[in-house]
């Protein structure tokens, strides 16, 4: 039986220590691909630990890919050392059928995941080729139809609720921190406030940034890393004119789909990966002609997928085949995994400078205040300086002066857990609800552990295009996975809700309980 | 001889109804091309009003294009009308040999201007071709030589002035009203700054600016034709996926350098059109391949020049006759015309949707708050939303919030009124402190009746690299017209400083006037 010491384990909690332990020897080689970890139960007594504590450790193993589970077997380790192999990762906490809770104060049973409903709910064929005009178009329209109903001119009792995009509610955001902070900075910096600021950025928030990166995602990345632009949407424009027109753009299938619209706005060529339970298919990604990979390793939008440590160290691979090789890490919500540790970035096991990273303050502050960022890679860093620095920097020097105080003061970590709090209640209220009412026994909850948004699979005869023109005619403004497919034909039937729900009020729970119910 | 009744001038002063009367008879054709115009003491005999008022009216209709004076003749009513016919307009006071001050206060007595010189000094020769990537890095080379000094870094002792970049003084922004209208704007507006705003910016700020544009530039413009962007420089990407990327570019040159690389940085074609004493000329932008003239009309940099109403509406003819043409008027700095009134834009002569107008917040209120916006004709602002709103405004919703209250809450106005005087009297000071000094024998100062800049051209042996290294070499950093210019070969001997004065402390005048004087 595996054994470890718990006497060094510093500032970590049970949970983390073991789980680093475990992840080390896993790495090591200590533990070999295929070997049966202990059970949760046998495991805890052999540690003098509760199984609760071993039960978090594996769910983050798993949730990086590190162990995958058979059901009604138990737990292996992953065999990610040789990428070559073919996948054999089993994401497991991907589909919880039985809605048990996962939270990490829960012992949440026996793991049901079933990998045939994974392969499944995610159509995983070959679909890939460079979209041309007519289908551009017709995405564009789809897409149009699902989210251009404005409710801001709507009279107030008519004002839907939508669940298709991720509001900050107003009495989240810390204004009064936020109003003190722009004070002091107008009353302290005002010279320094008028000074045109670098093309990168304020180095004041860049070095906040970078302390942030190091403390929290423990990546190590220097401020003269760092680019400031006024939103990733902003930066992916930098990124095409430093890397290039000609390279392909690899983009995930379903995916997100602003991002797609961005390159193709651009004119540069995008070619689509579909997405599989481990993260993008790599044989497909292998076969394209993609350049530039993008992807949200940590959390897939918008089926919540995280990337495998396996299908990681494969995407590093990929890329250092060919110098033109890179990979966008978007790691666009990741201060808000609800259970366990975050996902560790892609970017920290790059070891050839391959990955770029982005991330914002959208979705940890407000998205209506524009500040995002991105980590290049040292040659990158300096083609940038010595081709695109001519630029202004988009963000106005008031507000990132503000942003640099709210971070480098230690507000910005309080926020951070105070929202996680926030949404993990807020979650935890919804799924309740969800789970007493007629809705339980018609839907199964997905990927629920993760971000700001969860899936719900609807059982139902109607289409995706009747669920959702039902729920608009109740007040309710939804999207499904079948939105954001990049290619056609579009599975109308696979009838998963994407339940973005940061924005709701709890108030407003029940009501849209009974929508879903009306409309199912 | 001419009579205008004064009776009912509503709320303008005497010389702008002079000047509207004349032109208003211009443009009805009761004055006719070629038509002699009454001396300036002989019309204020006549009319009962001073000569200093018959002066300003004519100053203004000079500098609009609307008449020409000949020297030692007198004044002459333009032909524009028929913009086919050879251009016969004199732009009279773009050169001032006699280095009178041109102030509305002053009676300026004889202008002394001269065609021959203005040829001289801007070489019209057909200079015009798509620039292959070679001559496109040295043009780059140049610039970053010539601007890529960082003072920031240095000591203070030893900080040089910097006399190629047009910063705004700490103590000239209104830090207290911005602070107090931050504070109020979250204190009364949490919830809707915390909600997504329209791609093209918040409606509040654009109807500020569209009420700013009809009450100071006469410009009929709904809020629905204005996009908000965080600087001009995004403003042109956002422009270049609107028009496409097959269209031909047509820049100015000598111009302001930053367009020419942002255009080339997005790898669509431009061409070069040569800069004449009366706008760009006309001839060479009809053989040249360009769909899109980006120009300055009301005061061009770093010349100066202000297009003359004759090449104005041959430019809006030239876009007629063509669906792909389009005119872009940046209207940079035009809030800061020293004399008379500010030179009428395009915009409000486009009967015919051609005129894509530009304005920003830097020169008027900070460069490093980031706010600019465009006015785009119905029917590109209709394609706009149709494919490009799905982009996320880049302005942040507080600033834009902050903003539009400074506008409709009447600061903004004040404060361009202040810093319109504050510069107008930064600049005597330093035109009065050059007249006084050695170098008054050795220079001609050029175009300062308009903007934050004017040209200072040198009597040396020096060639301008030399010019630039020895100033360096004395702790002052300049730029010579010579670098503007976009094509080879370059005329190093031209021997014209660009002097952009507004970030200038009064107190280091004379510092900067011995640095001159030991350079040449």
């Amino acid at each position: 039986m595996l054994t470890y010491s718990f006497e060094d384990i510093g500032n970590d909690t049970l949970y983390e220590h073991l789980y680093k332990a475990v992840k080390n020897d896993i790495l090591n080689g200590t533990l070999t691909p295929m070997q049966k970890l202990p059970s949760k139960r046998s495991f805890a007594k052999n540690l003098s630990i509760s199984t609760i504590t071993v039960e978090n450790a594996y769910s983050q193993l798993l949730a990086e890919g590190y162990i995958f589970s058979v059901p009604k077997k138990g737990y292996y380790v992953s065999d990610f050392s040789n990428p070559l192999l073919p996948d054999i990762n089993i994401k497991s906490d991907f589909h919880n059928t039985d809605m048990k809770q996962n939270h990490p104060n829960t012992d949440t049973g026996q793991n049901t995941s079933n990998t045939d409903t994974t392969q499944n709910i995610f159509n995983t064929d070959v679909r890939q080729n460079v979209l041309n005009t007519d289908i551009r178009q017709n995405i564009f329209n789809i897409d149009t139809m699902s989210t251009s109903v404005n409710t801001h001119n709507m009279p107030e009792a008519f004002t839907s609720i939508n669940l298709t995009v991720n509001h900050i509610n107003a009495d989240n955001f810390p204004f009064s921190i936020w109003s003190k902070l722009i004070r002091e900075v107008i009353s302290t910096e005002k010279s320094s406030l008028m000074k045109p600021l670098p093309s990168a950025g304020s180095y004041e928030l860049r070095s906040a940034i970078a302390k942030h990166l190091r403390d929290y995602r423990g990546l190590k990345v220097s401020p003269e890393q760092i680019i400031i632009g006024a939103g990733t949407e902003y930066l992916y424009s930098i990124i095409i004119q430093l890397m290039g027109r000609k390279l392909v753009y690899g983009l995930e299938d379903p995916g997100y789909k602003k991002i797609s619209k961005i390159y193709n706005s651009h004119k540069v060529a995008c070619t689509y990966i579909p997405i599989t339970a481990s993260g993008i298919n790599m044989d497909i990604l292998r076969k394209s002609s993609a350049d530039i990979m993008h992807i949200s390793p940590s959390h897939h939008f918008p089926t919540g997928i995280v990337t495998s440590i396996r299908t990681r160290y494969k995407l590093l691979e990929w890329a250092n085949e060919n110098k033109t090789r890179y990979i966008i890490e978007d790691d666009y919500d990741t201060e808000f995994r609800l259970v366990g540790k975050p996902i560790p970035a892609l970017l920290g096991i790059d070891r050839n400078e391959k990955v770029i990273y982005m991330n914002s303050f959208s979705k940890s502050l407000s998205s209506t205040i524009r500040i995002s960022y991105m980590v290049l890679p040292a040659q990158l860093m300096k083609k940038y300086n010595e081709t695109l620095s001519f630029y202004s920097c988009t963000v106005s020097s008031f507000e990132q002066a503000t942003l640099a105080k709210f971070i480098s003061d230690g507000y910005f970590e309080k926020h951070i857990n105070r929202m996680r709090n926030y949404y993990r209640k807020l979650r935890d209220t919804l799924l309740n609800a969800i789970r007493k009412s007629p809705l339980n026994s018609n839907c199964t909850i997905l990927e629920e552990n993760s971000g700001l948004h969860f899936l719900l699979k609807i059982n139902t005869d109607k289409t995706d295009t009747q669920l959702k023109a039902d729920a608009r005619s109740n007040g309710l403004i939804i999207s499904c996975m079948s939105d954001y497919y990049m290619h056609h034909p579009i599975n109308n039937n696979e009838h998963i809700i994407i339940i973005n729900y940061s924005g709701i009020d709890a108030g407003s729970i029940n009501s849209i309980i009974e929508k879903l119910c009306r409309i199912i």
